[in-house]
């Protein structure tokens, strides 16, 4: 059986009981270790559960499924992600290739950032498509999701962006040179985010995320220094959200007063979001 | 300190270990019971923590919340939730009138179907709002949530359908009388859900949710017997969903090549299935 667990947001107790007793009695644990992190490390995960946890890079997980798949129609194999197995696409991969090995497979879930992001007080039922924003570089700054922001904004639904992460990753020159010596992670936060969106919206000129623009600042969300603040964008660029995961909110102007009232709590400035809201979303 | 705890999709042990260490170490644990069921009851549920459940039907939480709350400033009181507590407005209430008290509040995420429908083989970042409907009565049958499908639908994103529960509803003439019994419980089929969709398209004719548009019927979503067929609404409105909890994806034209390959093994019809995607959907 290959048991596909969900380990929640947080540290190693975020892991459901029924996720726990697959991982004790599989015979190899992979972690998924590319598309989000916990706030602990492998060699915590590997005293909880006490036994050895194997790291999965992306080039293991979209290149090596097999070696991960091996024998699992015989033994139980578990392989863990952050946050819930569904949640990239990868891993929906690994399911379609242990089908065609015949190989069984049960998903064990967990919340992620998709459920989780209710927190900040926005109904789950208000938000429109989900988009990710990555890291510009000099030569590359897509700006595609705007689009899809646009599309969320012009129906009043709020927009979850997901930020970018960078694991694993090499200079153009090692990776030239073929030399397996990688960049420090890399995790986008809320205010390169901000920055990135300002930006676009200076060359797209929409109106979809002005300086103006409420949004939610999201760090660390589910864990015990989770870190929620709404502002307008041109706040939000000065905000100290501390360590990764972060995520960021655009706030669509269908918001309902109740919703208003829960996030009220979490502004920069009482006086300049309540101005905003009354000027642009009434 | 109040824990807001969220118990996931199937039985007892989909619990977290974090949220299982909180339950047992507090005073009162309360069961929401009206916005969604596990696999098992209470008496399950007092059993594996060794400690008395307390079931809070809509009439407590909405309107006794402080009793809830008594002295939760000084001893630990667990809210637990099916799925995620962030999936209904209620619980935003109960943390609202918590902060207002002074009282701590730590909210213990968990699955829900709002990322759990991932297992059906659809991208998350693909759908759009999220919509729920209602069982119809000879009077009232409102199909306002059409209007959200159609938005969705012209953007080309999928629709998740959550489906309605009854709980402890009185009949109007008990209601009229004054008499507290109470009708059995309901729960909206996929079948029932089709037929209300193909009976407001009909009124509507905005060709939303006609007979041949494709969807995916799910049954007990992240349990054991866990059931996701796809296929036309027609074909799906006489397919056997068994037992609750049911809920229905419509299918938005802008579904990837990647996700039409997983689904299609779920397909009725697997001929059909290519047929329509090869029509509509390309």
């Amino acid at each position: 059986m290959l048991y596909v667990i969900g380990l929640g947001l947080s540290d190693e107790t975020d892991i459901t009981v029924k996720g726990l007793e697959a991982v004790k009695k599989s015979e190899r644990v992979y972690l998924e270790a590319y598309t989000s992190i916990l706030t602990v490390g492998k060699e915590k995960l590997e005293d909880y559960y006490g036994k050895e946890v194997i790291v999965a890079d992306r080039e293991m997980v979209e290149s090596e499924s097999d070696a991960i798949l091996a024998n699992a129609d015989q033994v139980d194999v578990s392989f863990l992600v952050v946050g819930d197995p569904y949640g990239a696409t990868t891993h929906t991969d690994l399911v379609i290739r242990a089908r065609e090995l015949g190989i069984d497979v049960q998903v064990i879930h967990n919340a992620s950032i998709m459920n989780a992001v209710g927190a900040c007080g926005l109904q789950l039922y208000n938000f429109g498509q989900t988009i990710s924003i990555v890291f510009f570089t000099d030569t590359w700054r897509p700006d595609s999701f705007y689009d899809r922001i646009k599309e969320n904004a012009d129906l009043g639904l709020h927009t979850l962006c997901l930020l970018d992460i960078k694991v694993k990753e090499q200079s153009i020159e090692n990776m030239a040179r073929g030399r397996k010596i990688y960049e420090p992670p890399r995790y986008m936060t809320v205010n390169q985010a901000v920055e990135q969106l300002l930006e676009i919206e200076d060359n797209r000129d929409s109106g979809v995320c002005t300086k103006d623009h409420l949004a939610i600042g999201c760090a660390r969300i589910g864990t015990a220094t989770q870190q929620i603040v709404a502002g307008t964008l041109q706040e939000l660029l000065d905000v100290d959200f501390g360590g990764p995961l972060h995520s960021l909110v655009l706030i669509g102007k269908r918001m309902h007063e109740m919703e208003a009232i829960f996030i009220r709590d979490y502004a920069v400035n009482k006086e300049s979001f309540d101005a905003v809201v009354k000027e642009k979303y009434q």
